[in-house]
């Protein structure tokens, strides 16, 4: 076969001088060397690639699979055709998806190319993790779900045995539907441990925690990202305690990437007793479209028993847009990421305590790397109402207001039984430019200038 | 904003004549034509549209999504950010992906142009349904999950209440790998009703089907397309009996869309019976990428609940493939894919009766409307195992090489406790080319020469 | 460098059995084969490329230039920056242009991989046009001019010393505006011999030709397609009397290379005498968009004289496209294509005969390979004009309707003083469909039965 | 037709609340509103377009040519039949190039949406050179040849009658091979004007171009943009010389658009005088791929004639080019080009000045917006030449090195006779960053104190 690294011995013969024709090679050879680097160690890029770069790797992989095969004669019930050359460009031709026969992380013999791709995906995906907080995992898979259906999955993998009376899982009180309908769907129940307000934060106490476990409970949950005034859980506790119970622990880490801070809590909670899986999203952590997450485990053996009880193959679409991200970003586009994003976490509070003080309200004090709340006590509930739509058709996109339950009646997201401050919680999170947060803070005093009045 | 349909408007100064100006016009109403009509029965086009027409819905659609509003400040912890452009190719545009906090088909406020694009595919695959077989249906939404997990999904959307006892299905003998996985991740038991061989075929009595209900059964499951030689389920009389018993009665109709006989097969069910929900791959139907399926129902409740309970959002792309499929093919276009393939399959066994004519085997009298069995009684058990890698040198994928247990155990694959013949199973499915036929089966004939000489 | 030729030893460690990888590898090794046997044999290929091969041959050249190379630092004017992806797009990432300095096929320092895109171009053109009939040319340039403006630059390159009173050009009667403006742009006076009728067809005999040479001609030009009721000329005897004054002789075979028999005209000229430059429509002959050209000749010190006069740079694209027509066609495609346009021909020469039976009208004796000339006797000169509307709103595209002059003036379009009958041509090209022909001679009889009524 | 402003309408029985379509809508309107302000105003647009707008509508235009009218019969010769789709990607869609029959500018009747892109991108070209400094020209064309190209049609454009014995061109000493190609190529004699050394600078004295003039001469070049020494000629001078003298008056402003004094020179010439055409390069100016110019004329017939005189059709790839570039700039984007460029050229002033003064050189004075030369007086001519070896093996693109020639002799490029001083060459050229010209002349101060070593 043609090596492309050295064109241009077949261009000797040529009208081209030998140096320019050595010119060429060596761009050339700077375009395809982070392949080779790459294929070597397995890791994530320190430097961003080019997209031509990425997409080059693609075809390269994607070219090994049989569908690609003009010599190939196909009688297979599943042979990865397709009705529209449009298919190869959402799959990035990878049409055969991942997984084998309910075992996603399975090599698939008609898919040599998705197989290697899937593999280095999930290298780099370890490899990403260890860097960014979490040296002590051992093994990570991209998954084709989100994070709801990522805890389900898990859940599932790790359940007891079937005639095992342990359907019970340990939560202490979150409101995400996506997480509380993974339970569901799976069959088993919740036991919440409610939330309570220190000053203006949420927490769940660990005593709480342990004096609801019962014989029936398999698993406890603990999250680290959160929305105020709910605060991470207070993880490496519960971690040892999931190792002095036998209970399995899944981390819900949505969106914790991120922040160095939330995942030094999951580092220590590994180390100090019993974590099971740490669960990530894709595109709030990783900036890739709607459709994946990060499963990680401290032990390999956890993520193998989960990618075996995945029930067949699943689109390679999540799995390569997670690829794009670590290969476009590299190392230190994501640390740049990092940087921008707590240098925009400090902007909005500076920004949002300027505007509570003229209008006399003020920012609640809540641990959040992302997040910032700032208190509405002086709108009534029907300007609260207002105050969500105004910012609507200001364009600003994300910020939740809440309104504490009228005569001390739960209200759902605060994750507590009462919560007595009415707010507004906006976000500074990874990807958000400079001028978001300018624009959106001062949406909001327009908007809250214009229900109050 | 420009109305597309009157651009020669904006050059009636221009040098351009005018007849040229309106000829241009025609043009272009031609191109966009389909789009109105999509727009306004929603239902799948009479004729093929082209790729460029394909992609302009879909950049339509995809810009009417926030992340695209140059305007918005994003202060949400998920804004669908994207590393790099290769993302919005990946995804059609469709960052957002589909689904909302745990509902499938929920709108999505920051995804009105997903939001469309979603319901779009869902009338089309409710509408392809009704119009190839299943006019009884009420209900469809593409989901982007394989088969066996949308069998997951749709068992845990329908199962019993939670302190309910019944925990069994009842299962024909199947030996797929990924549905057999599904009741294992759902926490269920299968209760299997043995296969049983009449004549060449494996064949499950509905009699040993109803003997086998016990009182913990809350479903059961039958299957249309299936590899010889067992035959499809009697699908009738299994949901007249799921009707009878109130079980939930799921087909598994994994690839058998292509087959107008097993699609009838299901309509019949249907109408006599209880069927609850009718689950097809997107690929192995309608030639996507491999990552999705179609769940479609006579009740749109049932739907509704199945849509509810998926924990949270997923990828739009196995989505956006199936509406591409449904519009690159066109009703025309897949009458035509349908013709070619009964072509094909009378061929295959045309074919490879010669063959065995040749090498004194037989092709075994099996209903199936895709694959041919062929029996190897000639070739002693090594010789089999050398076939299928002759085979795999040659280039043919997808045939499949059964030896008999020894003394008489159970194969994993034929269905039944003993099958008496070797065989070899070859595919004429939707989308395979004439050549694919013609070749595979000469290269079984020199495969097998090879081997038995 | 990676050596994909070798990737698989790469994932020795992975879990990916190595019989899978060496299956990945061969895969890709027939998607990479194409591109090893271009690069050693420079020759147009048998079987067509894919599209996926064609952009990554593109990929990989465009990447040997320096406008790529992140690691330069760029002083000076011109260094093929541009404003948006969009143009490496449009320029298959060849942003320096072909030429240097005013020599069209010099090797660009800044432009490696461009060079030798040019060069391999240049060589398939060569080779195409001696596989297609021309075995007796030494050398072809693909220039990104059409063939008007390739005309002028050929004549600007072989015009007679500044000093010489040599400034006219011998024309058999030729009606193609480009051409003429040829003449005008470039400042010589054209000689016209012209047209006589004999039969139906329109010639130049070669004694009226050798009758109006005068000392002033410096050169000669000829022509094989041509439209109804012009016959091509006859290249051989003017080849002899171009060698035997000392003419520079230039053949326009503008849409000549679809045809065996036009082509061979052009070898029998070229071995008989003296031809100097061929040139051929690129898009015409070889289905590219508009702007390129191939010329052609005998003597590979003309071609350099050519290349040479080319005063500046010039876009890549057309010759990346005539580079893409020639890979994706191959010359197996093209037989096909030449095939086609036979059937094509002969079918629509037969169904303009049963029309025109049915109208009382006839088709013209006149030799076309590509084109059939209808009589249109029995229809006034305002019908003639209405036909022309008529058809034009039927969306025939290219069939052109003449009138002879009133009382025996010269009409332009036939070459001749005077012309009888008035006709209708319509051509069965290169590349056109059967369903075309059907169509358009449908059509017209409906036209005509319309203004005839 | 649909109407793409409407879309909600067509979804109001769907279950997607009317709020979220309405936001969809007003998304999709922003997206689409540049298209009309375009098409309304069909000048340069104040802001950039996204890429994903400008391809939005060149699908839209190309989509109104008639090679994609699926109810057409084709019966041309030339009916812009592909042979791979991957020409729709080079040609942006417009197949059918641009011209007709010898007329650039003249629509087609088979390409109505590749005329409206043709006549738009020449609006472009006009309102875009008004805005930056010439308001007194009339009319623009943007042709698919480079500047010598264009210089040779405008020459054969304007040339005088043929009988008329006036063919020679009065030049002030340049020493672009390009341009002295294109008339060598049209047949004209140039008669030089010697540079001559004003202190570092060389110039062409008016009253030495006055005294050149003869009878024969018909037209006279000037030029801004230059290589020091020579710095741009005295176009104003020259241009009330052209009035006087009747003299075809052609101004190459080759990069000139770029820098806002050589633009305002030619502001003043066309006030003071006549100028007939001016000339600039799209690539150099407009950071487009290699292959197009835009020529303008304070007199709109002078465009006519040289679009008149183009000998047939051109591809349209240069054309959309310059669109492309038009639209992803926008007037404020080139405003933030040109103050870059600015910073960059003083920067690089300032850099070298600091490197010259370490090495005992000098900055030369040669007034030049663009380009610095520093002289190498202490190296010798072997060291010259040892040192652009350096430079090229530092992968620093661009720099000229010249050195005097021995013993008084003319040296190509510094155009004048005797120039004393060997120097350098380095430009901050539009497009360029920061960190080329803080590397560049960094590995100039190492390359030189390695050779001088």
């Amino acid at each position: 076969m043609v090596d492309f690294n050295n064109i241009i011995d077949f261009f000797e013969q040529s009208n081209i001088p030998e140096n320019m024709l050595k010119r060429g090679q060596l761009v050339l050879n700077n375009f395809l060397k982070p392949i080779k680097i790459l294929f070597e160690q397995k890791n994530v890029p320190k430097e961003p690639w080019s997209d031509d770069q990425i997409e080059f790797l693609l075809e390269i992989l994607s070219n090994m699979d049989t569908d690609k095969d003009s010599q190939a004669s196909r009688v297979g019930e599943r042979e990865a055709r397709i009705a529209s050359r449009l298919h190869l460009k959402m799959s990035a031709g990878f049409c055969h998806g991942v997984g084998r026969s309910g075992f996603l992380t399975a090599p698939q013999p008609k898919a040599p190319g998705g197989s290697i791709m899937y593999e280095i995906t999930n290298y780099l995906a370890r490899n990403f993790l260890k860097n960014f907080g979490l040296p002590n995992i051992n093994k990570a898979i991209v998954v084709p779900l989100c994070t709801g259906m990522s805890l389900a999955l898990s859940l599932g993998a790790l359940k007891p045995d079937i005639h095992s009376n342990k359907t019970k899982i340990l939560v202490p009180q979150i409101e995400h539907r996506s997480i509380l309908k993974a339970f569901d769907l799976m069959g088993f129940t919740q036991k919440v441990v409610e939330g309570k307000v220190f000053g203006d934060a949420v927490r769940i106490p660990i005593e709480d925690i342990r004096a609801s476990l019962d014989s029936e409970c398999f698993s406890v949950i603990s999250l680290t990202s959160f929305f105020p005034p709910r605060e991470h859980d207070d993880i490496k506790e519960i971690s040892k305690f999931a190792k002095d119970n036998n209970l399995v622990h899944i981390i819900i880490n949505a969106y914790g990437v991120q922040s160095p801070e939330w995942m030094k809590l999951i580092r220590s909670a590994i180390d100090a007793g019993r974590v099971d899986v740490i669960i990530q999203s894709t595109d709030k952590n990783f900036l890739t479209p709607v459709g994946g997450a990060v499963i990680a485990s401290p032990d390999e053996e956890v993520i193998t028993k989960i990618s075996q009880a995945y029930p067949g193959r699943a689109s390679a679409a999540p799995v390569v847009n997670f690829l794009i991200s670590m290969l476009s970003l590299g190392i230190n586009g994501y640390l740049k990421l990092i940087e921008q994003q707590q240098k925009n976490r400090n902007l909005l509070e500076e920004k949002l305590r300027e505007v509570a003080s003229k209008v006399n309200e003020r920012v609640l004090e809540i641990f959040n790397p992302v997040a910032v709340a700032v208190s509405l006590e002086n709108l009534k509930k029907e300007k609260l109402d207002a105050l969500g739509g105004a910012l609507y058709n200001l364009r600003v996109t994300g910020p939740r207001v809440y309104h504490s339950g009228e005569s001390g009646e739960s209200v759902f997201g605060t994750c507590c039984k009462y919560y007595p401050t009415p707010y507004i919680v906006m976000n500074a999170a990874i990807g958000a430019r400079e001028e978001d947060i300018f624009s959106a803070v001062e949406r909001f005093e327009k908007a809250y200038k214009q229900v109050a009045s």
